[in-house]
């Protein structure tokens, strides 16, 4: 394989619960010769032993390489949010180029393991396109789906995402707070660690969910006027217990 | 069993390629002792083969049983678009009551076998859920998710759904037409059968595919002003020559 290319895969891990890998991660998992695995630095030491958990348990043979790397950090404090982002992205480019350069040989294959899908929230696939576009190293990459927080909690709801013809419209604490954007669509939220719901007109119904496909599973739902402040203490309590928490939910006007 | 519930099972079984079914899916294929085989009326016999191999495939032992039945068509013609669905829905159910009442038995347990994930534009979930409140026929159900038509687009092309920060509005092609609501965000345009996309302006960047998955997939991507007619014409021959086309994409404003 001499003078062969590097590849990268980004393998959806799914939400929370092995068993919403795929089989195309699986095979994907047994490709790879080295596993990317990030420090978060936070607490998040759950999500760590989740993915080498996911390494022990289906890749076959075991001739397989763990490289863990520290995660920076994003400054919290900022004046403008996305120069803060890519300033970010920016040192995690220069580890993930180290990584590509030092860890993998020539004809090699290095996956990360990205929970939920590489497409939606997570800023690993657009880090390893720039990464890619530079082109100092030559290297192919690959995408796997997987099963993202948002299928998981309608799946454990029972909630179809969209109203009949209706859209779904996928956003972020953030943005919420600033748009209220809540027609006839459905809202779903991620990374709200501003508890934007509790802004929301109290007639709106609430699908809330932490720790989606997991043991510490939490589910709530209701109008947000019975149930707001039940969600925040839960969410509070939650994330003190287990030093950190991910929840998502879905917002829609009762038919 | 005597006396125990009948289950019935929505399980999501991804965008085409069988390596997208997750192992919770695998694992539901094989509690199932009856599947109900839709057959769409259409041309759409390379989604009904797809069901059929993937039980021969991921079911161990073979105990099962498949029952097809008639999938209504919904009315062309009609003055409101909720109601004629809601018309339809209702053939629907009727028929999904007869085949829990006559097809299974106490303690059984039946599956649905749903393209891409149940809780995202398909209408089982919605229906069985009317059924189940109605509670004629007492049954538990539960949904399985699986990898969408949305997810395996972003993989096969490599991109993130969302811009940094940004949000992602999945809609179908009706609303598309009627709104055109094209912001910072991310645009899937689902259900499109009247090729909303050639009327958004020239600008705007697509990432398109049909028959996601499979070994007739299709891609395309760039500005709309230069892809649209291609698009178009690629898209009016593939239905031709295979009879049927499920089809997505992304529209966004280039950076």
């Amino acid at each position: 394989m001499s003078g062969a290319r590097r590849t990268l895969l980004l393998i959806g891990i799914g939400a929370g619960d092995p068993d919403y890998l795929t089989l195309q991660a699986i095979k994907a998992l047994n490709r790879a010769d080295v596993f990317f695995i990030q420090d978060k630095g936070q607490d998040k030491q759950a999500l760590r032993h989740l993915r080498t958990e996911i390494c022990e348990r289906f890749i076959e043979g075991g001739h397989y390489r763990l490289v863990p790397f520290d995660y920076p950090t994003r400054a919290k404090e900022f004046s403008d949010y996305k120069a803060n982002v890519a300033s970010w992205h920016g040192e995690i480019e220069a580890i993930y180029a180290r990584l590509l350069r030092d860890e993998l040989q020539d004809g090699q294959c290095g996956a990360f393991l990205i929970w939920g899908d590489p497409s939606l929230y997570d800023s690993t696939l657009r880090i390893i396109e720039a990464l890619h576009r530079k082109s100092e190293i030559a290297f192919d990459y690959e995408i796997i789906p997987g099963i993202t927080a948002v299928q998981a909690l309608a799946a454990q709801h029972r909630i179809a995402l969209n109203a009949i013809g209706e859209p779904v419209h996928i956003t972020t604490g953030r943005k919420l707070s600033a748009q209220q954007p809540l027609g006839g669509e459905s809202v779903v939220v991620m990374l709200d660690g501003e508890q934007a719901f509790t802004r929301i007109d109290p007639e709106v119904e609430i699908f809330w969910g932490a720790y989606l496909g997991t043991k510490e599973q939490l589910l709530i739902a209701g109008k947000l006027g019975e149930v707001a402040d039940k969600i925040a203490s839960t969410r509070e309590a939650a994330r003190h217990s287990n030093g950190w928490i991910m929840d998502s939910y879905l917002l829609r006007r009762p038919r």
